[in-house]
């Protein structure tokens, strides 16, 4: 791996920028927080100088097509957009009509996370359904899918589920498969908000298309952020019958981006050969680590399968605020004292076990 | 400046993506084209590494702020966004109320070349107006600015300038100030399209402040990417009390970027000190030389005065047709025979004696 | 009451229209299913003639105002509009900023019956929660009141309650004001879905001020079409701070009737004097007496107390198919079992005992 | 004709409402100042009483769509909604996809009069043109008719002519049929504004399908409310291959009315003879009368050809507000001195004649 430094060295005496963060201070608030992998920084370098169309004409974004045709077969096609609203939004918007409407879990970052983006900016109603643990089943759709012939409501045309969950569990290649094939056998299509589609996959243990293509699913929200991007998701059009005129819908959007040759070469460091997974796998094991060290511990409780790079946890509400002060977490749901850890893939074998430490050190001061 | 050979010689290993263009070819068809400044990619390196806070939390954009306030006064506000018609959406929606209108040259880049996202996204309505140079005046706007009693009229309450305009003219401080009396007099507020505020500044040699919040200007557009960015514009409030909400407004615009750090390092890589103005001054300085170049040979017209980085030029299409084959560039309006020719940061003296060159042999070839 | 015949002799022979219905026939199906009250009709043959200001600076709009204020205070402001969607939807968003978001029940008729045009509309988020019995109440409420600092959430900002309820339920006054109380500590506003309030106030046996106006109501949208109008509501504005130019907002919401008298002259109809409280009583008498009808049949189960005008009931499926047969009415929850009857106001006592004999007939032949 | 005394006389004593205004007085502010027609009334009336299913299943909808058939052919299908506004919005979102822009008139009621519903609303962007009558050419719509490959461009889809015009010129059947094959030939559909298409086919002594579906409009709003009607328009699909799930977008729209048979009977009294005809003719006569006693005068100028029933003039402004305080009427563009004057099927010779008068003496006055 690329050591951060040498790419500091290389370049930081030419800025009139200067750094204001210590570097060496990571938390589990979220794979937000990360920054980027130095092979996709390495990438951006590489892309960069010369002249290249602007817009997606480029010969990072052409060639992009075909390294996603490798992961999500022959028809794929990649939209490379800003963040993953953006990715949601236009997806959705291509996959609906005018008096459509999209059933998805009542946790579904779409519902819970977007500012009302689904609904202010793509005019879209969310139908949404309570759910265990973060994932639908043909049955709990079921709850909303009905009455396409009535005007008076507005018409499930799409199901849009999240792989990983927003919990931090993952739908098996089956159980994506029956959601699939029930929406489609009702007309409606689906959509799969991939933000952390490589962690789903990390931890499935298959590739991608297993799960998406290969299963029918009709677009898929590809996220790169959270697995080591600057920036950058890609609207993944794996059904070239589901939509159309994507580019015009990514520009009204306000998802087309000028330079978009450094949009596709992070997205071609991350998917040319093993990166994304490589990323994944040790983001998944990271949390896998804490929740095994949490599992040993009185007085923490998991709260859902840790399938992928998310732990879930329910603790006391006062020894949540000082390990709060010494890592920086949220709160899920505060009034049921309810926390979510995120490792990334820069998260270290020390920074788990450092955290284990001082979760070990706030309960044993509570008792 | 940073060679940017050294940046691609100390990462450029260590990344599977490759390098697909030719560095060495550069044109005059956008300031989109060109890549991004080297000083500028080292301040994203210098950003990188550690955890900092997502969407807008972190130090880079907290220090931000203070830039900004340099520029642009003590109550500035910067939003970073991703980009301009972001940018623009994002301000106009928080300059208008939900029955208002925003009048605007007929040439405005929010009318012409946003995709319909004003309307689309913002449902905001354009109320515009024909002139003769790109650039609006009291007179122009009151063409629009009547009718804020009636009902039935979407309710003027914004006026949208671009400085420097769509057509490489750029507005005198005068002239500017004159708008801002007259639309603030009429209780409307001024937005200013700043997507080249650089080279408008460079141009009139005079502080970005001379004709913003020096004259009154509520709300800018800060343009980034052409001015040597990777990707990213802000949303600079100098007026607090003209909006309200503005980081609810840009989430739901979908232009919150959850590692925002990179696009406030790049901001501040430009403005901490002159990086912004010497990218600006040396692509106007291209562009006047071009100009310059152009103005002594025969047929070919100058179609508008050459402010800044923009050389609008009328001249027989097949001249144009076959100089396209050795250099990118646009039509602006084919059927007339205008073109663009825009200058970047990056443009070298050579490449304008090169094209200059070139032009003069079609138009020999022509003859 | 004037006699139907009468309006028909006086003008059936002078037109071009001819009759395609049996007038004799009425069901259950829904009160949307009856026609125009007789003085509703004498009401705009009284306006007609002659010409008045159109788009409601008429004096019929003028003198309803007057009328207004004795309903429901001397702030009122009463906005006619066509329907109850675009009732609702004019006034939400005149209640929310863009980044605004209304809390409702899961089964109010803003979610679940008007085709997503609040969120197609006007870009409004819906945050709902399931209930009982159609009813929020103060902890209800809470369940979505939270987050207005975090711009990922679209912000509360209203809470819309249905009185009567879209289940017949019905809120007391004390129910009402303790919900006003809540939201109104939080800062959100409140606006009341009247689209059957006659009803409710008739049930209540208060005036409608005393669950309005008199406990904080902010908006109220006044439904005069089941009341026994040929067409037309009101947004009826109680707290004048609560908004800001309703007329736009109602234009842009394409509900501004050109011929406003006709509309206003309607509501006068029904709020001079009585009328709307004669209508709404004897509904709600004929519903009560088709619940108690039904009590003491074996077989069908009440839902919901029956508080106005509607009955909600469990029975067999083949039951209810034979039933359909001979009079119209719908299923609420089909799979369930369960069917809504609606009374109106020409509901007649014949034509419940009808019901009531047919109803007892087909669950007899059942057994 | 029905008298309105008989009306009245018949009804007038059992309503709680009271006549607020003169039904003596008559003006030439607008058409929509004028009430309901008699014969329109009447069939109101008898569509009244008993129960008919809402929301369109009922008797008098489906009659209506035999009545179109004869007006516009086989395949024409209606959509009464409530009003202009809403009748077009719900129009051009049918023909439009999400990314799809509206050519039309600068001078268009879409966009000067309908308070930024088109694009709050439908979130359409309307390309305008400027014409010297208010009537667009395949010529001037090319100004505006390109681009369609090009994604920051809303994309053309729709020409829409208003017919006649909102400046009450008229065009002929060779001028839409030429606008109608330049359209499809570029791919666009044909949108025809109907306000006054009763006018129109008036004016030029044809049936409606004359201009309509004979030369291959695709859609048209039918404007029944300025023709005699209390309220209603309706969307006239004319090519069901141009549009999809109507119903939907109808009630999305707010557009959707719950006792829709008093709509559609209203149409039909129309419709079903010649009510439509005689209405239009009267009016259309009325104003030629008024321009042929104007061309006379000194001091006066007419503005365009006068084609169906308006009138523009340009006259001395105190002239104009002298005679406003004595008869009802409108300045079009108030800084010109230009006026408009309606005739509606109410207008009577004496009330012409009055007016001619007044004019005189005021002009005489001046002098």
């Amino acid at each position: 791996m690329a050591d951060p430094r040498t790419v500091t060295a290389a370049l930081g005496h030419r800025t009139d920028a200067r750094r204001h963060h210590d570097p060496s201070v990571r938390g589990f608030a979220s794979d937000n927080y990360a920054g980027v992998h130095p092979e996709v920084l390495a990438a951006i370098a590489l892309a960069n100088e010369g002249h290249q169309v602007a817009y997606g004409e480029d010969e990072y974004t052409d060639h992009l097509q075909r390294i996603m045709h490798g992961h999500f077969g022959p028809l794929a096609e990649a939209f490379p957009v800003f963040n993953g609203t953006g990715s949601n939004v236009t997806a959705l918007q291509a996959l609906t009509d005018r008096w459509g409407a999209v059933i998805c879990a009542e946790t579904a970052h779409i519902n819970v996370d977007e500012g009302g983006a689904p609904e202010r900016m793509g005019g879209l109603k969310l139908l949404t359904v309570p759910t265990p643990d973060g994932k639908l089943t043909p049955e709990l759709i079921d709850r909303q899918a009905w009455g396409w012939e009535d005007e008076h409501r507005a018409m499930p045309q799409v199901v849009s589920i999240t792989q990983n969950t927003e919990l931090g569990t993952v739908y098996t290649v089956d159980e994506v498969r029956a959601i699939v094939e029930h929406a489609h056998s009702k007309g409606m299509k689906v959509h799969l908000d991939g933000a952390r589609i490589a962690n789903a996959a990390a931890s499935l243990d298959v590739p991608m298309r297993a799960f998406t293509n290969a299963v029918g699913v009709d677009v898929v929200s590809y996220g790169g952020t959270k697995n080591g991007m600057l920036f950058g998701e890609a609207v993944v059009v794996l059904n070239p019958d589901a939509v159309s005129h994507m580019k015009h819908l990514r520009k009204l959007s306000m998802q087309l981006a000028s330079k978009m040759r450094f949009l596709s070469v992070q997205l071609e460091a991350l998917l040319a050969k093993d990166l994304w997974l490589r990323n994944a796998r040790h983001a998944n094991t990271m949390a896998r680590r804490l929740a095994d060290g949490v599992r040993s511990l009185d007085g923490v409780e998991i709260l859902y399968p840790v399938q992928a790079n998310a732990v879930f946890a329910r603790l006391p509400h006062e020894v949540s605020r000082r390990l709060q002060k010494r890592f920086r977490f949220y709160f899920w749901d505060e009034a049921a004292g309810d926390v979510r850890w995120m490792c990334s893939f820069d998260t270290t074998e020390d920074d788990v076990d450092a955290f284990l430490q001082a979760l070990k050190e706030e309960l044993a001061r509570r008792a």
